[in-house]
């Protein structure tokens, strides 16, 4: 759990992690956000009176406008937790609660990435591939709270990847760090011990994404696997830029670390798959907020909760 | 070109119609348009003085907040038409400008299928795969009148589909009717001549979507072409359901002449494909204006000029 005070700038004035230690149950869970939220403001010095809102971002099946984090398969074994309720009956200041994948994408929207845009939609590049769609100021939170979820956009018939939400052709399945890895473990099963990856893979007993973008400037299996996953990422990018239309499509999460090569490949691709105006006009970057996007975009969120807009 | 003279409360008390002869080029067109107008007006019984406002909806990639078409490929060889403008200085009353398929989400949620709702997506079948998105009142254009292209979604990497926009793998290239009848077609080059839909090809000449709807109680293979229609159609919902996440999605156009039982395989493979919240929650209907959706919708964006909501 990480939290940081954030002032109506969007700068972070500390930012501390505890462990959620999930395992241990759901009021544990509570009592630790409350923990880190306390250590968060004493570590920027300020006093309690001084914070005018909170916000809280979780993953996991939620229902947003209730702040009640449903059953979350990563967070086993909680169920039907009411954050909102809780932090804000604890603190006794005004508590916004989100998604976090929509919490960073606001986060870049205000003060990031999207900063001079009207409306983004973020991809999150992790375990998963997370979503988060801002149009206007408003966060696209979707009717059950299932707005955004961009991972599970279906890309593939015919073939499909398994997903780990159990669906078969969603995004995720194509274009998470987890899908790099296996994806290259496939191709490394059958191309006759050529690649470097093995000697990695032998080495480490596990491969990373890091490992396979960091081989791919010298090994032609490792070029492919990142080639390929710059090709699902810009099916990703143009089917939003031919539903939401936004200023620009912004990637978050370690894959980034890739740098422009691989976002230039990204674009390149949706130049060739968008339609022209879109394709044109429509900004492809990265985040600039890192870790700290979450806590930032749920200050945000908290901020709205007065009004507020970016 | 399509007009009506349309009440506060959505109710058409006219609509009338007249050939578009585009080849004629961009100057007749107009004319025609203000002439459709202006008939509809009388055939209503009103006068023009009781008009407050005018919409105007029409296909084509355009500039909507500019009110100009671009270069619209079904209406060769208009190129650059201020419509909004020509129509506003015809008639002197405030006028509107909109995409056709976000005008018919618009008409379907303001008394429509929609009417009920806070959000909606609307699908049109036709000859091509429109989209509509219309969110808390708010129809999604997004920032280069792309918003809501949603027959151009990617649902196929592995073997796709060349849809008519030049692209592969857009839903438009499975579920339009124009793909239902091209995939009949590739599947009666196949079947040996067992379907009953030979001796329609040989006595039409041609099929049409209908015909393989009207085949499918009686005949596999057109049965099977409807399924997977449903299948294709069931991707495209659920797709928007995890990305705007709506309180219902809504078809219309020709196809939906196949009835509730094609809508309730559309439901079933939406069920099984989709998150269970949404699947459970979003409702999936049928379009109920029918053909005056178009200017019904154009009539609310009009209304909207005046900031009159639903």
């Amino acid at each position: 759990m990480k939290a940081g005070a954030v002032d109506d700038n969007g700068q972070a004035l500390s930012a501390v992690s505890l462990p959620t230690e999930a395992y241990k149950g759901q009021d544990h869970g509570l009592e630790r956000m409350c923990e880190t939220i306390r250590l968060a403001v004493a570590k920027a010095g300020l006093r309690q009176e001084q914070i005018a809102a909170i916000g809280v971002a979780t993953p996991g099946t939620m229902d947003i406008p209730a702040g009640v984090i449903l059953d979350p398969p990563n967070l086993h074994p909680w169920r039907n937790v009411p954050v909102r309720r809780h932090i804000q009956e604890t603190f006794k200041i005004p508590t916004a609660f989100q998604n976090d994948a929509n919490a960073a994408a606001y986060g870049e929207y205000w003060i990031g990435a999207g900063k001079d845009a009207h409306s983004m939609v973020l991809y999150t590049l992790g375990t998963g591939v997370g979503g988060g769609i801002v149009i206007g100021d408003m966060v696209l939170e979707g009717e059950h709270s299932h707005g955004a979820e961009l991972g599970h956009v279906k890309i593939e018939m015919t073939n499909p990847r398994q997903c780990g939400c159990g669906r078969r052709g969603c995004l995720e399945a194509y274009a998470s760090a987890t899908a790099v890895v296996k994806r290259a473990q496939e191709a490394l099963a059958q191309d006759g011990g050529k690649s470097s990856l093995h000697r990695v893979l032998q080495e480490r007993r596990a491969l990373t994404s890091r490992d396979i973008f960091d081989a791919a400037a010298s090994d032609a299996l490792a070029a492919r696997i990142v080639e390929e996953t710059a090709f699902y990422l810009a099916v990703g990018a143009m089917n939003m830029m031919h539903t939401i239309d936004p200023d620009i499509v912004v990637f978050a999460g370690g894959m980034i670390a890739a740098g422009e090569p691989f976002l230039e490949r990204i674009r390149h691709h949706v130049r060739e798959l968008a339609f022209p105006v879109p394709a044109a006009k429509t900004q492809i970057r990265y985040a600039l907020l890192g870790n700290d996007a979450g806590f930032i975009g749920a200050a945000a969120c908290g901020r709205q909760l007065y009004g507020a807009s970016k």
